[in-house]
């Protein structure tokens, strides 16, 4: 099935737009796994590696019911080395057990030829069958189209093939985002020009539900020039970060949905994966639950929003 | 020692600006590489890794004193997942090892906590003393910043701690390069307005030969575009994708270079490893052979095209 309707059957399923961003950093991990991890004074890639594998299993397990999706950041597991894609590989297989999608966080873009190789290894569908292969088959992807469309169009076409999607930087939700972002291209700024191939490469995959499954990354820290962007990508689903630690409220997010309610889901990282840091109820040893109970309030603050907004 | 010198030492010594891109195709492997690693009918992403590492180490063998550095592209690795990773990391340790630089092209960008963790994983030097840390250090990355300075600023920091380096995407060697790249932005390019961000971002970092580490990546395709670059950059060194497989030549490299005949080098990928597929007299046995006689060539085509300007 088309990505697009994946995704919107389970928002409409857990009544969430709660996407988990898993962001492991060793420095805000509880100590009781950096203990266990180095218990043989092994401070090795792998021991990390371990650690950040543990730490994601206990989390997709405390927020499966809540969240519909999470988004690994690869930068995090990528750090050690070919330890870490195998932590980041095992903790992808163990959400999906779990019955979360999975958006792979690497914002990759390159010319064709090479995106191809991209689009294979994370989304699939694209590999010759006399040949080794393989592939993480995430459900989502997210890129960056700098190089323009010969780079974005094999991501599509593994989309068209597996019923994967992908989301493309359009705004991003860091403080200097606009520095190319929001500069002026014949009236209007190189994000709506960005925004307008994102439509236009997004129209052959539209779902059942009438979204595509070619959406766009839009900061929940510009909300302004969401209302822009949703009139722009009417059938982009929005995949919000920004929220929580990056400083977006759920008034932020609002205007990346549209009228019925969908067309977004919204990222939280640090403010769910290490809210055992900021609620002293809960402490190191139940940090699982402490991320938990930070994802339902999240999934309640937006929708609180969401129906005083209707 | 900066990278910028360190690049440019190498220039001088082997008198060459020869990069050679190490994109392993399992497809465009030479048969016998190709059965080694399937010969008990195993075609798992460990056999092709196998294969990739044997057939860079090959290159790496056949081409160490007439480049000045490889650039493994990533994506083709990262197609076999963690053991095509492991394939990269000994790739990269053994070039090392020639005595060849080693460009990372992995086109990474993020926001600016992301990016540090990208930074870390590829050029080292930002990691705490008390925690588990790997990097692949790489004595340059090649980074994307469509996200403005705060995501580039890590890699800048990992670049003056390791004595490292990066290129940014400017103008890419891609057909629809332009779609973004050359918009008009207040009377000039896209491109042009990132090549003053490079420019102003590697004034810290401009080593005793008076170019920087943060350097740019310029396609050969676009030649009327490096000129103008070359004036925005001047202290830059510009990373040159393009020439053969995609069509430039030696008179089309000439702009990105400095009167001084300094300030580019020149990456091959296609031309050079698998050029035993166009070149008879050596056939797919003396592959290794056939990519050493085209480094060559491409070299001395190159230093002809600079020497006759002059």
């Amino acid at each position: 099935m088309n990505f697009a309707d994946r995704l919107l059957a389970a928002v409409k399923a857990k009544n969430s737009c709660v996407v988990v961003g898993l962001d492991p950093r060793w420095s805000a991990l509880p100590p009781q796994l950096q203990a266990m991890a180095t218990k043989h004074n092994d401070f090795s890639p792998q021991a990390a590696a371990l650690a950040f594998f543990q730490f994601g299993r206990a989390i997709i397990d405390a927020v499966a019911d809540i969240a519909v999706a999470i988004k690994p950041q690869f930068a995090f597991y990528e750090q050690y080395g070919p330890w870490g894609m195998h932590a980041l590989v095992q903790t992808i297989e163990y959400a999906r057990e779990q019955g979360l999608l999975v958006i792979a966080d690497a914002k990759r873009g390159d010319i064709g030829s090479t995106a191809t190789a991209y689009a294979q290894a994370y989304l699939g569908g694209l590999a010759g069958e006399d040949e080794p292969s393989w592939s993480l088959q995430a459900d989502a992807l997210t890129v960056n189209a700098y190089l323009g469309s010969d780079g974005i169009k094999p991501f599509i076409e593994a989309s068209a093939a597996t019923g994967g999607g992908i989301f493309a930087l359009v705004k991003t939700s860091n403080p200097s985002a606009g520095e190319l972002q929001d500069q002026q291209v014949d009236g209007e700024p190189v994000y709506a020009l960005m925004a307008r191939m994102v439509h236009t490469w997004g129209k052959d995959l539209v779902g059942q539900q009438g979204y595509s499954s070619i959406g766009a990354v839009v900061g929940a820290t510009y909300p302004e020039d969401a209302a822009l962007l949703r009139r722009l990508m009417p059938q982009a689903i929005f995949l919000v970060p920004g929220y929580g630690a990056q400083g977006g409220s759920a008034e932020d997010v609002l205007p990346a949905f549209n009228p019925d309610g969908l067309g977004a889901v919204v990222n939280s990282s640090r403010g769910i994966i290490f809210a055992y840091q900021k609620d002293a109820q809960y402490g190191a040893e139940r940090y699982a639950d402490a991320a938990r109970a930070a994802a339902i309030a999240m999934r309640d603050d937006i929708n609180q929003a969401l129906a005083q907004r209707r």
